[in-house]
């Protein structure tokens, strides 16, 4: 199936949270072992957790890697596993790079036997460092979701640039629409090109919105970076699609002790519970 | 020793010269394996090969990351051994992310005990997503090296967008400067943050190299994707330091025979000449 019909069919069904799986080894509950194996334990028991509410998770690269090839292991581990347990995965990498090298990234992720199902992506290199994911998705049923205003306070430095009556980011909004439009889904209207619009900037998602009408946007920056449902009501259709919001520490370390998978359980509840009260008052 | 200080120290006493660890199982010379193992046999070849003339090598990481964690296992290898083999070592990750997400990935590659010396940053996110890099950088005498204007036909999409008076790699190039300028060697006006300007743009290279005089450019570009020595004096100060350039296909994949070994050596060494008698020429 198309990735975005799949996305937005599991966004129905559970609800748009997406949990980021951010295994900061300094920051694992109680009980559980700060190495790989330990990690490998903690995303198991939070996709276990997670999985009756949340449509997808969103493995966080950096984490893993930071554990070595050990890490890797188990970060292909953990995807293979919330596969298994009928979630989506985005793998937030957000790599890049051109020519044979972009296709080995591409390769590397988004292959038919993958079990990651999409990729984040950087694209300050333009065409040639996304059009190789693009390809790869479309062959495979695979998404790419390239970043276009990001959560951070300082994403304006390159971001928000004036360039002729727009800014960098509404440019960018532009391609990731151009790139995704012949890749339509068969049951949607959305593409598996989505794009990356943080919580942080409810104006700037409203407009990108309109931009980008065939893009799901995955909207990071709730909870912890200080979004809030509203925040992200903006980047949903009236019809409650179109858009996924991930929450990482909010959920997976929502307590330290024991109760830790039923403490994640219960935030992800919360998450989907206050999103579907706010985009419940939009379609009214 | 600071890193902007080691990296022209080792390109003085051998030549300007970083060669591109991009192995492509595919095209990987008659006798070696297609297989992790076979790629570690490669690249150590390669760096006995080409020990005594460059100051670098760049493992790219995509081509690792590419064979799984088995893959990333042999890419710990390949940097361990070249620099026990008296290399500088670059990783070309062009990682990227923010807050401690990035801490994570500066952590997973410039930390003390890495045996990398300087890691690729793509720049799309702001400050947010150099800074912890440079932090690490600072700290453990590592090195950053951010895209400024790349090398593929596509770069201007973004990069070449007018901002103001400028456009977008200019001001990001101003950036880079202002990033760096705190964070000098002892014996060179360098920083350990340098950026990356492609071979393809000599003009470019030109004009960027007065707008950051304390980064050391990487140039990519030469070689296979048609830059020249003549293409890349732009990028180096009167005096032949400031800058290094890259060839990866060239160098490594002069030989699909059983010669790949010397081959490689001799391409290594045929770039040097060039760029040493381009080099020469400016400094009359």
């Amino acid at each position: 199936m198309h990735f975005a019909d799949a996305l937005t069919a599991a966004s129905k069904t559970k609800s748009p949270v997406c949990v980021g799986l951010d295994p900061n080894v300094g920051k694992l509950p109680e009980g559980i072992e700060r190495t790989p194996a330990g990690v490998l334990t903690f995303c198991k028991g939070i996709v276990d957790a997670v999985k009756e509410v949340a449509c997808c998770v969103k493995p966080q690269m950096a984490y893993f890697e930071l554990l070595g090839w050990e890490g890797m292991k188990v970060f292909w581990e953990v995807c293979t596993y919330a596969k298994e347990q009928g979630l989506l995965v985005i793998a937030d990498g957000k790599r890049n790079d051109i020519g044979s090298t972009c296709e080995a990234y591409a390769d590397a992720y988004l292959s038919a036997a993958s079990p990651i199902d999409a990729l984040t992506v950087s694209p300050y290199l333009g065409s040639d460092g996304v059009q190789p994911f693009i390809e790869r998705a479309t062959q495979n049923n695979k998404g790419v979701f390239v970043l276009v205003k990001t959560s951070n306070s300082s994403s304006g430095e390159l971001q928000d640039l004036p360039t002729g009556d727009e800014v960098v980011h509404e440019h960018m909004a532009q391609l990731v629409e151009s790139w995704g439009s012949a890749h339509l889904g068969k049951e949607t209207i959305f593409s598996c090109v989505g794009s990356v619009v943080g919580a942080t900037y409810p104006e700037e998602l409203k407009y990108l919105r309109t931009l980008m009408p065939h893009a799901v946007i995955l909207i990071p920056g709730y909870g912890a970076q200080g979004g809030g449902a509203a925040d992200c009501k903006p980047g949903f259709l009236p019809d409650g699609t179109g858009a996924i919001v991930n929450s990482a520490r909010g959920i997976i370390f929502a307590s330290k002790g024991k109760d830790w998978q039923e403490a994640a359980k219960n935030a992800a509840k919360q998450m989907a519970e206050d999103l579907r009260e706010v985009l419940k008052s939009s379609a009214v």
